[in-house]
């Protein structure tokens, strides 16, 4: 079962804040990239493009993290820790389009890639800490 | 020798931006912190205190990863893998009192716990890579 969002600290899931996540490379060390996501009320969705690092980590390791800072005041934050549940090309791209409304209010993402295949992940937060 | 961070992003180390921490647990799941830092010319410098995860994570995996968004641009960052390669007490009240000074404008860090103790991490930086 998803651990919740507390209700005080939902507010950043709404925000234009990104989340901070770490995935672990092959040779066991992290990595740590800022990126949109949204929530769907269970699980944290971000999005990547097929054969980057992030997406090659989550697929052979799909513990992650992800921290979420209130970008309004950066000692209130969220960290959540969890597993990659899903990972699916189907309405990747409406995803991806829909957190370019979100983050840019632009109906239409508009930093995409000449063949770029887009990839949304389904984050599942098991541990979820909050602080400020 | 460590890798250097491209002139053109120095600005970064002397904001008030924050570096996005991850580390790795014992079950080898990632970890991901908001921090302050600065930079002495060659390491990245981070400050916590005995006995938490990320000072447990460091000591055993010295592997890690910093992310450094622009706080006036979310679109530009650094990302930083390295090495812990220093850990010491000594200069680490100091240290967090400079720091408190560089993010808050205050001499004294006004958070300090009874009972903590200081710790200071001086991290390697190994490859370095800039967007936006």
């Amino acid at each position: 079962m998803a651990a919740a969002i507390p209700e005080q600290y939902q507010d950043l899931l709404q925000k234009k804040a990104f989340a901070h996540l770490g995935t672990v490379m092959k040779d066991g060390s992290p990595q740590v990239t800022p990126l949109w996501f949204d929530y769907d009320g269970t699980h944290i969705r971000i999005n990547s493009a097929e054969g980057r690092w992030k997406d090659k980590n989550m697929r052979a390791r799909p513990q992650v993290a992800l921290e979420i800072l209130d970008p309004d005041n950066p000692y209130r934050y969220l960290q959540i820790r969890g597993k990659v549940v899903d990972i699916t090309k189907e309405g990747a791209d409406a995803h991806i389009d829909s957190l370019a409304k979100k983050y840019l209010d632009q109906d239409k993402y508009p930093f995409r890639q000449p063949g770029e295949v887009r990839v949304m992940y389904k984050i599942e937060p098991e541990r979820v800490s909050a602080m400020g």
